[in-house]
């Protein structure tokens, strides 16, 4: 498929923007979009797990795909349609999709547990949203709980004409990544673009290894922009320099559970978002947290003055 | 509330009647809702898991209640409305509370792990549905892999006024009702009805141990009903007897995995539903299968006349 | 290897017999073996999960195997060895295998997720404990949370010359035997003899699949010998009568936790043992637990007049 | 106890040094350890995960002990102890608190699931130890699957007398460290020392949440006795910035299952052990990843010149 060109570079996670009280925040959702644009990303993944997608009802899921489809331009915007059942993921994909999203973005349920099942759920899942719709391979074992060997990502990118790109946040996955790319190489697999998550934890190296960019939402996406172009470009010093600024941050963000408040929180210090509230079971940040992310941005303004906020 | 008195007997659970091609069978739907009256069930719960509730898209879901309570008068209809969100639950509660359910069940999402966590989450879950919606908690942990101990259902119990009944498939679990019903003797907890699931694997003992019934979906439900009726009868070898005639099928029903097909298998045969379809993924019972499920209702037919089918 | 032709009827998982206070009781240990020879079986296997294999000091594992060794005579003796690290593991097989055991069992960690670490992991361990050694795998799913699919059954049998028979106890687990036979018979696989364990709860139809028999500890270890060479004998009514009769117990034996303070009440009752003591975190049966598995025997004894204890 | 006064500063959690056939390297524990005390440990523990504990032998861990303990003078050992069964632990701690051993360290077993089996856990444990033998709680839930509130780690410290410290190592974790000190001043909890593990990856943050200092292994166990000494003497800016000199390679360290292969690797580059060996299943570095560790060294020396190896 064609789409296989534009996955590259950085598709940022975009979180979803709410008022205090829990509210769509349509504003800041126009804000940040115009935001990643202008800091030079070259998708957006609107819906993932750090979208708080399951806290949304339908309806508000398809209204911010609109907004964000409408306002993005060109870009290609990516939808989370994870579900515990084929019916819903299937009427996301479909209503998305005619909206004008780009493709969408399936994570396995957490039950499965062999190889089978694994490939087997993904050409379901296919056949499910119709067979012609670009989907992404979540591949996120330390919050799904399954473990997809490289292996398995070939047969699901081998039998699925529609597997557009690969979600990369295995951990550890610096092998993973290159041992995808040496089939690749020996022919024994069609080219499978990667774009990795996991906050960036590994960017620097992940890119050396093979990787096509990021698909993460770290709340600095225009370092990581800096970072692929830099890496890319051979400039090594240059981009571990830049990514070594960042990851005390990087680190403190990616923690799972207060991680997103994290995020939330920088983004609204950058007035990219309007507040920093997290829908329920979500939770602010308490006043320590808040302060150490704090300390940490003044800290990272005097390594990098493009992150003063 | 008052409800607590109607949680007694067989609240059976229905599986969602199908065509072969997916679509939602309603004549089915009707005529089995009047086979479950007809065979003596004191309430029904539709779009349990063995309603395959995750396959249905929240349109269908509403549908499906909507005829189901027309059809069954004024018995005492539960809806699942587990979700991995708030949002998603909210707006399938109200929905089908306005159209006259009775109440909801709400199992615990399978990432908790602490005794604080799933208490927060029933409390959490009640505020996002109303705190004077009815819900049951569903205690099944080989499927949700959500381990309740008795202290941490009291807490559920006394923290939320709309705690209605406990649906009971903990395995091991006949310590659990033991355990329950001595905190309620003690005075240390308020009277919590306990139906009790697992496919009735443990009917005979659970009744005994002090349960208020049964909350499963067996494919004799009748025969259910008068377990129940002779164990609270105090007709103790009576009640043993027919449920061990049923037992070698119970065992085999209660399959994780193919289960649900043998159910929908008798089922049809029993001429209640008009075909034993599932929705993907999940399958139809093997030829071998069938042929077992046969031999198994040849000789329960020997054992119990009226499970002649 | 010519071990394969042993590995059928009935290999009795045996329990540890320890005296009230928790050590082991040696005259138990005796007798329970005279027992189990003169009930017909052909093999036995000690020390697994359910012989408390975890609770056992390396030298008390190896002063009973000793022991049984001694006093079962030319009957093949199974050695659960399973162990957190190959160290130990290869320790009791040197020790077991030195003192005649005929073999060793060993379960997958429960951290493996994919198929070929688990593949992996059974050729480690046959390299660990000698590649000359005669192992049994364990697929237990309930208890050890790893799922081997079909295929990786067959990679480890055809890997490894050591593999000598499959511990059957996958739940569910019919649709398995079927596809195992099904490749031997296309010749994909080398024949592979299967036992079936999870307390028996599936041996009518396991056998009618094409097992070879059962390995397994439930309390008439009798009953399964009876029930093996019935099925074998195309006797299927009087194979079926005989298991539905102590199917009320065998599925209160098979609950986990306390089944195996069932086993060891049933047996002492039997006085096949001296005490149904386990040892920590083990706990012996509730008096309410025990007035209902003396109300089973009790039942079982009408209908299967030699089950009388 | 008086053994919590000497719960501070830096328990390093020490590997256990290979030849590259397998066989320990007595050498190169006597190098190590003396290198960890002139480091200025305050503490070592021996025969953690991270020193592949299940991969030994019972005698093997006892003569690592042994020699340990006889070459480190008066500095506290710690061993690690855990085991699938009481049997197990307790021939070992006995073993080595005979040897002169200062205490044990004890992880839970990763089938506990509710908050009162893991509170029994650790009192039986301490029980089948000896209720006078120092254990330490390891609070490690990314490795070990079992997650304990803060309330569950109390239960624990305030009912066995011989609970030493906490290893804590949750995940995220800050606010766990928080909610223990509250607790020590409102009087609800007796002191309880804290030293964190996870790599150290947020040795930072958790210094100035209360921790006592660290019991982990990172290569650079020089650079953690430093940053807790700066930390303690409230030098914030000085603690970050050799904390953030060291993150890049800290985090890369940090990952599941090559983590101690690059442990290994840094601390055979600087001399201090001579093999970079694991036994199996553990595998030895890539060369691409060792050319990474290279790489974050060669980085590291320019930001720490202390750090050239």
């Amino acid at each position: 498929m064609d789409h296989a060109s534009q996955a590259q570079g950085v598709f940022v996670i975009a979180p979803t923007p709410f008022h205090a009280d829990g509210r769509i925040d349509e504003a800041s959702v126009d804000r940040m979009t115009d935001f990643f644009l202008q800091a030079g990303a070259t998708g957006m993944t609107v819906l993932g797990q750090l979208g708080e997608a399951p806290k949304m009802a339908h309806g508000e899921s398809v209204s911010i795909v609109k907004r964000v489809v409408a306002r993005a331009g060109k870009l290609p915007i990516v939808v989370g349609v994870s579900a515990p059942g084929f019916a819903a993921m299937r009427a996301l994909s479909q209503d998305v999709m005619a909206l004008g999203a780009t493709g969408v973005m399936i994570a396995p349920p957490n039950t499965l547990r062999t190889d089978d099942s694994i490939v087997q759920y993904y050409a379901q899942a296919s056949d499910a949203i119709g067979r012609d719709v670009p989907f992404v391979i979540q591949d996120y074992p330390l919050t799904f709980s399954v473990q997809m060997s490289p292996a398995v990502i070939r047969r699901i990118h081998m039998d699925n004409p529609a597997c557009w790109f690969l979600k990369h946040e295995d951990w550890p996955g610096l092998d993973k990544i290159t041992q995808l790319r040496a089939w690749e190489k020996d022919g024994s697999m069609r080219r499978l673009p990667i774009l990795i998550g996991n906050n960036a934890l590994f960017l620097d190296f992940e890119m050396e290894r093979g990787a096509d960019g990021a698909n993460t939402g770290y709340c600095f996406p225009d370092m990581l922009v800096d970072v692929v172009r830099l890496s890319k470009a051979g400039e090594r010093e240059a981009a571990h320099d830049l990514f070594d600024a960042h990851l005390p941050l990087i680190r403190y963000e990616q923690q799972p559970g207060p991680g997103l408040a994290v995020r939330k929180y920088v983004m609204m210090r950058r007035g990219i978002i309007a507040s920093d509230a997290l829908r329920k079971p979500g939770a602010a940040l308490s006043a320590v947290a808040r302060a150490e992310v704090d300390y940490l941005l003044a800290r990272l303004a005097l390594k990098d003055p493009r992150a003063r906020v």
